[in-house]
């Protein structure tokens, strides 16, 4: 089920350089720690979790960003340095200022990542050795290296890629992101990278940058868990030929904004691909709410039953649990006769009830699948979402169950 | 694990008679269809369910209640009558008015309730068929025949039953619930009928019987998901020779509807200790928020994380989970440097890190118990709220995965 990249297709980045290097941060015998260099004048935009346990690397970053522009990132696989208190915060400064003196930049052009185990301090030592291993490996080329080093319990690397061409020049988007579905807490986090050589205005890229993760990264959902470390970083180098984008509207803005947004949403639903224990990919469409909220609540009211997930899993067209998890999404004034409910183009719900046409053998057909998509029709306004989900299997139990054993 | 009902010390409730019939609504070669008669001059209150597919039978539960006093509960198992239309309203009323003129009374003096499979009709002729024989069936000592009646993918019966002492007079309190945990829609409804010889105002009994399911059933939680069909009566027959109680203040009204609501909290613990797959009884107790909003916001954050529920399973002391689940309740502001989290008597989190203290054997000895408390403090106000809660196991999705094969 899980789609293949395709390497041939995954471009280099002009003025985005990466390098990896084994530390040894808890795994043996694979690289655990990634830099990516960006060249001077890139403008670099991110979004964080909103956890109130973020981790110490996510406040640094937050700081950073505002004060400094940005040269460098850091990041290691293996251990999340978060709940790891005033310690954990100068260790990751320290990080930074090992990188800096060597890179000859500021330490706050420098923004840190930490992904792994919650709880424990980082081997703050074992890292300051593999920086210069890192810094010796850097290369436009490196995105799989570098995607597979800052994997976790990912069982494939996730890498994204596209050009398009404007005014006669190419601009290339490429990216990377980790995460099984934001299942393990422990192992949880969500990170991705995505960079271009277009040149963006810092304003104009932070808008993009939040409405591009809000349609990909902020629309999966494995099973509700959102990590202390959750980070998507967006990178303008600057270095390609085509015009500077300074303007959030226009065919240019347009053109690069959906590009962007279309790297994102392939490197999020790669993670749900690669959900633990995952045998389905569902697409979850809530339309004609009153507001993109409520179409959002009821959306993750059913990505999210136990009940539909598990019916999911067994390819059993259970459509009360659908009509019961959109009954509870707590949406005021919810006028179930209004509401109708297609898996594909099968018709299950019609004015709040059983539709007359709909068969358990068609139900059953879709359900058989290993992709479907379940649309909802509030039938109240205009505003829809679209999730992204998995199944809740039984192996989805026995990975997290065993996690730690 | 599951607490077994001792039936010796379940008391009759003077003016409170129920019978049993098998239909044969869903279920071969067993009772499904539960009467209640309550004496003239009873006072009975209800919550339901606030799912907007709320079934038919609780659309009339609650205009009966409005319009008339209540004689009568027909409940019936196997069907939940719900997202049937108008056809599965007519139905309903047409019991309701079946059972009235046999009785002598006026049909909505009739509570309708359903539990089982959503969408299928009522088979009405069975039922109609039945209610003769459950109404000769009646009795006050029929709590246990009327408690399997009621059960569907329930293992036990749930019965509870309490007496106090009033000025010399004994007043008697007996309930039953059904629910295997809320965790299966088709057959998930959670009911509970809880009778008292006392006599109790109509505007006192509604106070206690609101109250009373805030801190039991709502209270319980095995997956997150509320059925449509979620009904919860309390009845006072008023003939018990204890004075009536009037007011919803002073001695007497604490100790009536402490003891009540005791009665609720065991059966609605019945529930849980019954869950779907449940090996582990977690209470989780969220203390100092600033509103009780906010603290039960994060204690079912807690209670929802299918990771901190796989955690409980695997009795893995996997903190960092319910740290993170914490991190992620949304409670605006909340300064996680001041949280601290305990499990029974040890200390995990202190001032938002891992305690000094904590070490994985005292963790692990806490985990390795089929029951055990989850206990937060958010340190930023006085509001205490607590859930009772099971973890998630292979039978969870084994039950629910295989639920309709």
């Amino acid at each position: 089920m899980k789609p293949t990249v395709d390497w041939e297709a995954i471009y280099s980045v002009k003025g985005v350089e990466l390098g990896t290097a084994a530390a040894g941060v808890k795994y043996e015998g694979r690289d655990d720690l990634v830099l990516i260099r960006v060249s001077e004048g890139a403008t670099v935009a991110g979004v964080f979790t909103q956890n109130a346990f973020a981790a110490a690397p996510v406040h640094i970053c937050r700081e950073h960003l505002k004060q400094s522009s940005i040269r460098y990132l850091l990041i290691n696989s293996g251990n999340a340095n978060a709940c790891t208190g005033q310690q954990g915060h100068d260790d990751a400064i320290a990080l930074c200022q090992k990188l800096a003196s060597i890179g000859g930049v500021d330490y706050q052009s420098v923004l840190p990542f930490s992904t792994g185990v919650i709880g424990e301090l980082l081997p703050v030592d074992k890292m300051v050795r593999a920086i210069p291993l890192a810094l010796n490996d850097l290369e436009e080329a490196h995105w799989e290296k570098a995607a597979k080093a800052i994997m976790t319990t990912d069982t494939v690397p996730k890498v994204a890629s596209q050009r398009v061409e404007w005014q006669g020049q190419t601009i290339t988007i490429t990216g990377m992101s980790k995460g099984a579905g934001m299942i393990r807490p422990n192992m949880a986090t969500m990170l991705g990278y995505i960079a271009t050589d277009a040149k963006i205005d810092q304003q104009v890229l932070e808008k993009i940058s939040k409405t591009a993760a809000n349609q990909s990264f902020n629309r999966i959902t494995i099973d509700g868990d959102t990590s202390t470390n959750d980070s998507c970083m967006l990178i303008a180098s600057g270095e390609s030929d085509a015009e500077p984008l300074l303007e959030s509207s226009g065919e240019f803005y347009e053109l690069l904004s959906s590009t962007i947004i279309s790297v994102y949403q392939t490197l999020a639903q790669a993670i749900v691909y690669d959900g633990e224990g995952a045998t389905k990919f569902v697409t979850v469409s809530v339309n004609n709410g009153k507001d993109s909220q409520e179409s959002l609540d009821v959306a993750y009211a059913v990505a999210h039953s136990p009940l539909v997930k598990t019916a999911m899993f067994a390819s059993d067209p259970n459509w009360g649990r659908i009509v019961c998890a959109i009954g509870y999404s707590n949406v005021q004034g919810l006028d179930a006769s209004r509401v109708s409910v297609w898996i594909d183009d099968v018709v299950i719900v019609e004015n709040g009830g059983r539709a007359a046409s709909y068969t358990e053998e068609a139900g059953q057909a879709v359900f058989n699948q290993d992709e479907f998509t379940i649309r909802i029709d509030l039938n109240r306004g205009s505003a829809s979402e679209t999730l992204w989900t998995s199944d809740l299997s039984h192996d989805y139990v026995k990975i997290n169950a065993e996690y730690r054993t």
